[in-house]
């Protein structure tokens, strides 16, 4: 690349002329695609901010100036002009450059930051910090329209507006969030891009802040005019830009949610280079969804802002109509709107990410567990993975199984899902909450269809000395775990517990008989989890009790396997430590 | 009360004349006296309230028509009138009846609220429930402005714009929070009160609602014609009403911040019937803190909206200046904010209540753990009490300790907290929380300074057979325990473990040799707590683990005497259980 493999910093970038950055802004985009073309990753938005992020660099002074990017989800051009190039030019160095901002990688990045929202109030605190120590930078807070509709975004610009000193807010206006926007916030900004700003009901106006608008978000002479005119600005400031979404690359611009994230995709025509296939749960959740809406008309999905992640894609939620609510980035408002309906004699079931689901810890225990309405969640990708460190999906056992009133349920199979799904919609007395199950396997016992009774575990394999309770996704696991042992001439009990949120005293008292170990198996953190309760049953009890599952850290982009042997989580690893328990005195 | 006598529902208030209607308003606030001045309870707001009460019930028919009561705070007038009045009259019927909204109290109720900002998002549940059934009735939240601000009610409302149906909003404007008001919000609240409601730059019509503005909420027949103008909408609708906190009494008139919420009071002049006293943890902390600034210009206090919890009152408020930071009720933005604030090399103290913690669950995770800023944060009220339902304050263990990178403290004494507070303030490493004791105990042997050696407990007493960890609050109780313990012939180990994040493996390693019981305590639930990874440690060992704390349940105003008899958290009853694994086989 001509121009960037010479622009180690925003210094270099300064030195060139306006027609040279032009040109940049094309490798920029050649890189951006490069990269989530081999390895995936994120294109609309990142497509779209290029120019502002130029013009970024050219009139401030990263990092004495400071730029907090929400989300991170447009971050790449600033990763690349600011020494990280080569994570988006060769393969090695996408191994090492993550897609998030990431201070460990350069001083132009202030945090770790893959949750959206978030931006405004960080960047008030560098304000503030700022201003306490008598310093005169610029702190810029990037956020997406999309990201917006959060209340941590809303709770920010409130705070922004009346920091009594300098603070800059881009609000870069895409028209649209990973789908469609959903919110009031949406009907102001169309109003303020149809008026070319001059709106005077104005939403940021309203809080207090200076306002500029921007209609053309690519012309970076104009970008660059707008941020010169503020720079140093002793105010809040909000700078709406308005671009498009895939800017410069035909597939991302057509078709806009399908390219906000991207799997490797072949560069000439978009298509994925690996066309995913088979049985998923994605559309096993769909089918029961359509079918369960035609029988019942109060059934009602609720999402918060990624459908995609469920596979309700535009066919499929135009097919839903009333009967699914996309509430926007607004997981709080979604728990609370899930437990009123289900107060209001409706069944709604709330989709939402393991990872995301954090941002909803008191909606859960105070919205919806103290009044105990039967609404149902769905968490999607609870369990152990490679992912960044802000997308763990590792802390939602800890997080929901200590809230009184939840039946968290921990299903193993296909029929397992869905009848406890079915049964979880049509009950009336718990909120219940169901760990979607991370790889497809089918029963070959028949299925129960009544969870009513709570905390009663299946006993799928009656053996002695040893018992594996093994949850929801690890019961395959514990299922390997078996096998090894019989391969030593252990023959172990193996029980699928099924329910997260409670200990089947029976059982476990019934197993003292025959069994000297018993090994719990989560995917997850095990600190607070699930086999810490399975441990505390026996506290005083000659039984040996082995936990399972992940230790309480934070792995950023580090391979399962690695974590699996870290963890001692391989069928093999967990035998060994358990023969060793058996054995020992 | 000669009118409310006879007022069992909203059926009866109907019948009477607008001019009886006053003097219900008047024997609704003698009611709301009665109670607060014989046990406390929330004052400023329920005397605001009662003129909006009175016409929503008028014009609106509840519970067909279904009115949401943000945070409850301003509840009591509405309790009154749907058939509560004796808990408001009568010592007996004040025991029975809450000072918060309550399914289980009336059918005029819908949630157990008592956390802001929940109300909108509750109500468009409602309201798309009964669009879903086909139904036609009304739905309304009534929020207050000093709710507005937490992200919760902002991604409601933003929601609710769009509900495509009817939902009405009452805002009550009465200028304040709990204390003063904080954010952008404020700004235009105060723009259309000044205008009359009629400034263009309106952030609810921003959003895409009908707007009315009601410039007196204590003139009945205007508050009565504006809910009968929209009664039936089909729109979202906010309704703005303005009146007046403490309204017709004097005391609270004047002192609204000290009126928010009372405890018991004389009725002829308002000063409290007993006088806090002696020494006391928020005393403690400002003067740390007001010290601590003094030297040190990067020390700054934050709060989210409850500067009384903590004693900050308006003069200390005052006299902290810039280093205090009130960013409203918008907890999650106090936690990203802090931690900004330590990325730019502040040293931010946050100061939350153990209830209202529970919102940042995320941004502890996201925006603090994960970025390891060493911002602190001090949990008040941490324990098991007789509280509300909606105001337990036994979660924070199992909240917090499971997120890596933070390290939770539990101060046992004056000195500990205190020194463990300026150790975290100075500490460049780590998120620290620490967890505000209960009790004023000094402590009678010199106490550490440096805690950066993780996971060290200290031994208290040494002892054989039985080792006691007794953390924070409870570490007197374990004292206690130790006691019944000796005059039984054991004298236990005492450990003050400090830390509620990791468990000191070598102590406990040693403890093997001596011992054959432990026993953890902590002032919280157990399930997922502290005492539960002492108990993993111990999982494949003899060693017998009794974990003493909370059990996993929702309580709601329950004496505390009755839940440690419940949990069995007297020293008697300890000692006992102790005694029994240390005698079984």
């Amino acid at each position: 690349m001509a121009y960037l493999d010479n622009i180690h910093s925003p210094a270099d970038l300064k030195k060139l002329t306006i027609s040279q950055m032009k040109e940049v802004a094309s490798e920029i985009r050649k890189a951006v695609l490069n990269r989530d073309s081999l390895v995936g990753g994120h294109v609309g938005p990142n497509l779209g901010i290029v120019e502002t992020t130029l013009a970024l660099h050219v009139v401030f002074d990263s990092p004495t100036d400071k730029i907090v990017w929400d989300v991170s989800h447009q971050s790449y051009p600033h990763k690349i002009l600011t020494g990280r190039a080569n994570g988006f030019l060769t393969p090695e160095g996408m191994q090492h450059i993550s897609g998030y901002t990431n201070p460990d990688e350069s001083d132009h990045d202030f945090f770790k930051v893959g949750h959206t929202s978030t931006s405004v109030s960080l960047a008030c605190g560098l304000a503030k910090a700022r201003d306490l120590k008598g310093q005169t930078h610029d702190v810029i807070a990037v956020i997406g329209d999309g990201s917006l509709s959060g209340g941590e975004a809303l709770e920010g610009l409130s705070n922004a507006a009346v920091l009594g000193s300098g603070i800059i807010v881009i609000v870069n206006d895409n028209e649209m969030s990973i789908a469609e926007n959903h919110g009031g916030i949406y009907t102001n900004l169309r109003l303020l891009r149809e008026t070319n700003g001059e709106a005077a009901c104005n939403m940021f106006k309203a809080f207090g802040f200076d306002y500029h608008y921007v209609a053309d978000g690519h012309d970076l002479e104009a970008m660059i005019r707008t941020l010169q005119a503020v720079k140093g600005t002793q105010k809040p400031v909000v700078i709406h830009v308005h671009t498009q979404k895939g800017k410069g690359y035909a597939p991302a611009e057509t078709h806009r949610e399908a390219w906000h994230w991207r799997v490797p995709f072949h560069l000439t025509d978009g298509t994925p280079k690996e066309q995913m296939s088979g049985e998923n749960y994605n559309d096993i959740t769909y089918a029961y969804l359509s079918d369960k809406i035609k029988k019942d008309k109060t059934v009602v999905a609720v999402n918060a802002g990624t459908p995609g992640v469920f596979g309700l894609d535009a066919d499929r939620r135009v097919a839903l109509g009333a009967h699914f609510v996309d509430v926007g980035i607004a997981e709080e408002h979604a728990v609370a709107f899930s437990s009123a309906l289900a107060k209001g004699g409706c069944k709604p079931i709330f989709f939402v990410m393991s990872s995301f689901v954090q941002r909803t810890y008191d909606q859960l225990l105070h919205d919806l567990a103290i009044n105990r309405n039967p609404a149902v969640i769905v968490v999607a990708w609870g369990g152990i993975s490679g992912a960044d460190v802000t997308h763990l999906c590792t802390f939602d056992i800890p997080l929901i199984s200590n809230i009184p009133n939840i039946v968290y349920l921990a299903p193993t199979t296909v029929e397992e899902y869905v009848a406890m799904l079915d049964w979880a919609v049509d009950q009336k007395e718990h909120p219940v909450v169901i760990r979607m199950p991370r790889s497809v396997i089918h029963e070959k016992t028949a299925v129960e269809k009544d969870y009513s009774s709570l905390n009663t575990y299946r006993v799928m394999q009656s053996g002695t000395q040893v018992a594996l309770i093994a949850a929801g996704s690890f019961f395959e696991l514990g299922r390997q775990v078996a096998g090894e042992l019989e391969k030593q001439g252990v023959i172990p009990t193996l029980i699928n517990p099924r329910y997260l949120t409670g200990v089947d005293e029976v059982l476990l008292t019934a197993l003292k008989e025959k069994h000297q170990v018993i090994a719990t198996l989560e995917d997850g953190v095990v600190a607070g989890g699930f086999g810490e309760k399975i441990t505390r049953f026996y506290g005083a009890d000659p039984m040996k009790v082995l936990n399972f599952g992940a230790k309480k850290e934070f792995t950023d982009r580090v391979a399962v396997e690695t974590l699996y042997q870290r963890y001692h989580l391989t069928p093999e690893l967990i035998a060994a430590d358990i023969l060793t328990a058996l054995h020992s005195k």
